[in-house]
C-alpha cells in the first residue's frame, strides 16, 4: 500500500492497515487510513475550557457540541439553511488543525499567516481520500471559510458562539487572557450577526454579563 | 427560571443563564440550558483507546468520529441511507450515558437493566428542551436502539466497528479484556452486518488480525 500515498513514509500510522488490507479494495483502505489519521483531532487542545471538568476543550468535542448546536439552534439562522449541509461543515471545520495545530482568536501574528498553513494541512489531510472525497471535503472546508451559503454563516456563528458560552460558564474563560477586552472579542465574533441576527443580541447579553461581572475589560 | 424545570434545583447548573435570561424567550433559555447540559458527554469514558494517544476516549470525541465514518462511509450503507437522519442518530446517541454511565458491551450484569436506566436519562435530559424538541430527540434515540430504519442499522453498525478499528490499532486494546473471546465480540458486533454487509467482511479480516497476531482468544 506504500505506493498509494507519495508521503506514507512519512507518516507515523496510526493504524497498520496492511494486516488487513490484502483483497480490500484500495478504496476502502484509503478510507480507513483518513479515518485513523483524523483520530488526531481529538488531541489538538482548545484554550476554551470545558463547562463540565477544569481542563480544555479538545477539537473534536467542539466539533461535536458544534453540531449538536446545529440541531438545536436552527431555527435562529438569518436564513433557511440545509440542516445536512451545515452538520457536514461544522464536522469537518478543524480537521486541518490537526496539522495546522489551533490559532488563538487574538494572536495577531498566528493569525497572519493561518489560511496559508491551513490550506496546506487540508490539501495534505484530505489527500488520504479518494479523489471524489477528497474533492468533497476541501470544498466544503472552503466553503465553511469563505462563509459564501447562508450554511456556512450559520455554521461559523456556531463555532463563534460556543466558546460564549463556555467562558460564561467559566467565570469569563479565556476572557480574561491579557490584551482581550470587550471590543476585539466583538469584533473577532461579528460574524455571529451574519448567521443569525437573534443569537447576536444573545451574544450581546453574553457581553454585558462579562463586563458586569468584570470578566470582560473595557479597556486594555 | 426555576419554575421551567422541576428538577433544576437538583441540578448542578453548568451555566448560570439567570444573568442573561431577561427579556430571552424562554424557548431559548432552554436551548441554552440544554447545549450547557450536554458538556458532560465530554466527561463519560469509553473502555476504548485513542489511536492518537495513550488514555480512554470520551462519548463527546466518539460520536463526532462516528459522524466522521458516516461521511465517509455511507457508500457502504445495506440500503440507501438518508445522511442527515443518519449523522443525527450518531451525535444523539450516547447523550444518555450522561446519566447512565457507559456500559460496557462485555457486562452482562450492567447491560441487564441498561435500557431501563438509559430510557430514565432520555426522559430526564431530553425534557431540558421545548416540548416539539424534547419529542424530536426522544425520538432519534428510540430509532437508533430499535434499529427499525436503514439509517439506525448503518449508525449502529458505524458504532460497533469504530471500536474494533481502535482496538485494531492499539495491539488488541479492550479485546484483551479477560473473558473477552473472538466469539463473544464477533457476536455482539455482529449488527455490522445487518447495516452494512462490505463492512462486515472488512469486521472479519480485523477478526483474523487480532487472533493471528495473539490479541483476540478463540476460547476462554
Amino acid at each position: 500500500m506504500d505506493t498509494v500515498h507519495p508521503d506514507s513514509g512519512a507518516r507515523n500510522e496510526l493504524l497498520d492497515v496492511t494486516g488487513i488490507s490484502p483483497d480490500l479494495p484500495s478504496r476502502l483502505v484509503r478510507q480507513l487510513e483518513f479515518i485513523a489519521e483524523i483520530d488526531r483531532l481529538k488531541t489538538v487542545l482548545r484554550l476554551s475550557p470545558l463547562l463540565a471538568a477544569d481542563r480544555r476543550e479538545n477539537d473534536a468535542e467542539h466539533s461535536w457540541h458544534l453540531a449538536m448546536m446545529v440541531l438545536v439552534l436552527a431555527e435562529y439562522a438569518a436564513e433557511p439553511i440545509d440542516i445536512e449541509r451545515t452538520l457536514k461543515l461544522v464536522l469537518v471545520h478543524d480537521l486541518v488543525e490537526i496539522y495546522a495545530g489551533d490559532t488563538c482568536l487574538f494572536d495577531d501574528a498566528a493569525k497572519a499567516d493561518q489560511h496559508e498553513r491551513e490550506a496546506a494541512a487540508a490539501s495534505k489531510l484530505f489527500a488520504l481520500l479518494p479523489a471524489d472525497q477528497n474533492a468533497h471535503f476541501l470544498a466544503l472546508w472552503e466553503e465553511f471559510e469563505a462563509r459564501t451559503t447562508a450554511e456556512a454563516r450559520f455554521a461559523k456563528a456556531m463555532d463563534r458562539l460556543q466558546p460564549l458560552l463556555l467562558n460564561a460558564g467559566n467565570a469569563g474563560g479565556t476572557w480574561r487572557t491579557p490584551g482581550v477586552t470587550e471590543e476585539r472579542v466583538r469584533q473577532r465574533t461579528s460574524v455571529i450577526a451574519d448567521g443569525s441576527p437573534r443569537l447576536w443580541d444573545l451574544t450581546q447579553k453574553l457581553f454585558a454579563l462579562g463586563v458586569r461581572e468584570g470578566w470582560l475589560r473595557n479597556s486594555p
